[in-house]
């Protein structure tokens, strides 16, 4: 089983425009709404590729009775804590011409060291009965700068390997546990790194780098978005692969990679097939609105045809 | 006792940043949510300048419970009636650099015959003990085009006098009913006439030609933003008006405005009184974060300095 850490879910809110013009009032051509965040993003697409996943993470109010529920509707199996106030949402606004999207994060509601402390302890039970477990997205407002790098902790006590996708000083601290996949964006890689990553060859060079600092058998991923992404392998090789489609709806595919690739571990799958699930899952997601959401048909599809190869890790 | 009619409430968002970049990530200065769409606005605006209050409309889901319980905890008394799926939110971007307010409205779920039926006989109950109603807004997906018509004529019925605020072809076939008041921006009013609103002479010619087309006795009111607004008294006099302050937070200032003429008018103020304080709420809510809210001590302070001149009806 996969346990899916969201510490702060969102509703995320696709708003699709014809054009988005500063200073005037928009109505949605289309809009979707979905329990998000980048962890119930991962924890969905996992679902959706057949993978056992717990969602996890902690909840606020109406909104996040609105995601617990959703969630349950959506068949996949979730367990929160609580706090006071209301979950945050987000809402990523598409532009069917021009600049394509736009977004508007709020913050989320402060869990307090009570709130933290109450989803670490979570955490830790469903480690029990865990394979692999996902960390994603921001802390939350109010939680410990450490919280992610002690769930890092926990889960490798318990024997369980961890992928990581977070940002800033968490995901530093977190990276310094050695956590078994750290998977970033170019730009949050650029932070971790302290260079700037502008291209595919400043990707791979990252993701060696990332992968360097971890322990023995360590992964690390850089992407860059439709581009593609660099892969440093457990083994010293790295892949650059890119996704085999290009989707209109590209909110969340970072999500439905570390799905895809997670899933493909749990499996037993090697690191070469487990990374083609991973560009699939990518691709699948772009093809369809809402974060998260994909066809996993269509995620097999084109994890066989996406395109991958062995590249100079120097 | 004042009903104000919001069919198809919001929860309305403040978001406030530095700048809107169009395809940037964005996070807020700022942020604040309040119990809103137009009707919800004018709810809590009178009730902040001390008028009698319920609330009215059709809400649906979590988000409808958290507007609910919101408007319970502001004081404002309400009452509604459910459909299915969720409440709607409206996102308002205001950046402190460039150009000011970007709105993102969601449209709500489909209210069905039977949401709008449901909606029409809780009014019609309201009616026994109101003094006013007023009517704000779009009306919801799925609802008959002439409802808020027949809400009109329900008021006349009962003998209550009714402020519109509506848009398109609801308002037109609501205007024919002859409401009491219709207030309207200029882009509405220039929908309802057929004619484009670019100056404070054309605002003027406006309110005047939708008055005429009211019974004798009604009101109309055109509003151009910061700029002023146009008042075509029941008498045949024209005010033009001003706001005395200009503040930094201008959503829901029209909402403020329709409450504060509307406030004045229940007290039993004279007409140049009541838009006296219709300017000073619009003022005072421009002050403060959050559609609808204002601190009544401030809305008389600008009522009493607000610019209010006699203009020529011709």
């Amino acid at each position: 089983m996969i346990v899916c850490v969201a510490a702060n879910p969102s509703i995320d809110k696709l708003f699709e425009v014809e054009r988005l013009s500063v200073g005037a009032i928009h109505r949605p051509l289309s809009f979707v709404q979905v329990a998000g965040g980048k962890g119930l993003n991962v924890a969905r697409a996992a679902h959706a590729l057949g993978a056992e996943v717990t969602a996890t993470g902690i909840l606020a109010g109406h909104a996040g009775r609105w995601i617990d529920e959703t969630l349950h509707d959506d068949g996949v199996d979730a367990v929160f804590t609580w706090v006071g106030g209301e979950t945050r949402a987000s809402l990523s606004v598409a532009a069917r011409r021009g600049i394509g999207l736009t977004e508007f994060y709020e913050a989320g509601p402060d869990v307090g060291e009570q709130g933290w402390r109450d989803l670490e302890k979570l955490v830790e039970e469903l480690l029990r009965r865990a394979a692999w477990v996902t960390i994603s997205g921001n802390v939350p407002p109010g939680s410990p700068i450490v919280g992610y790098a002690r769930i890092v902790r926990a889960a490798h006590d318990a024997g369980v390997p961890v992928a990581l996708d977070a940002r800033d000083e968490a995901l530093e601290l977190a990276v310094a546990e050695g956590p078994d996949v750290v998977k970033v964006n170019a730009e949050e890689a650029g932070t971790l790194l302290g260079v700037s990553i502008a291209s595919a060859s400043a990707a791979r060079d990252a993701a060696v780098a990332i992968r360097g600092s971890l322990r023995i058998g360590g992964s690390a991923v850089v992407t860059r978005g439709a581009e593609g992404a660099a892969v440093a392998l457990p083994d010293g090789r790295v892949l650059w692969g890119r996704p085999s489609a290009e989707g209109a709806y590209p909110v969340g595919s970072g999500d439905a990679f570390l799905a895809g690739l997670v899933t493909g571990l749990e499996r037993g799958e090697g690191w070469e097939e487990a990374t083609r699930l991973a560009f699939g899952a990518a691709a699948a997601n772009a093809e369809v609105p809402g974060a998260g959401r994909l066809d996993p048909v269509r995620a097999r599809t084109l994890a066989s045809v996406s395109e991958l190869s062995l590249v100079p890790s120097t």
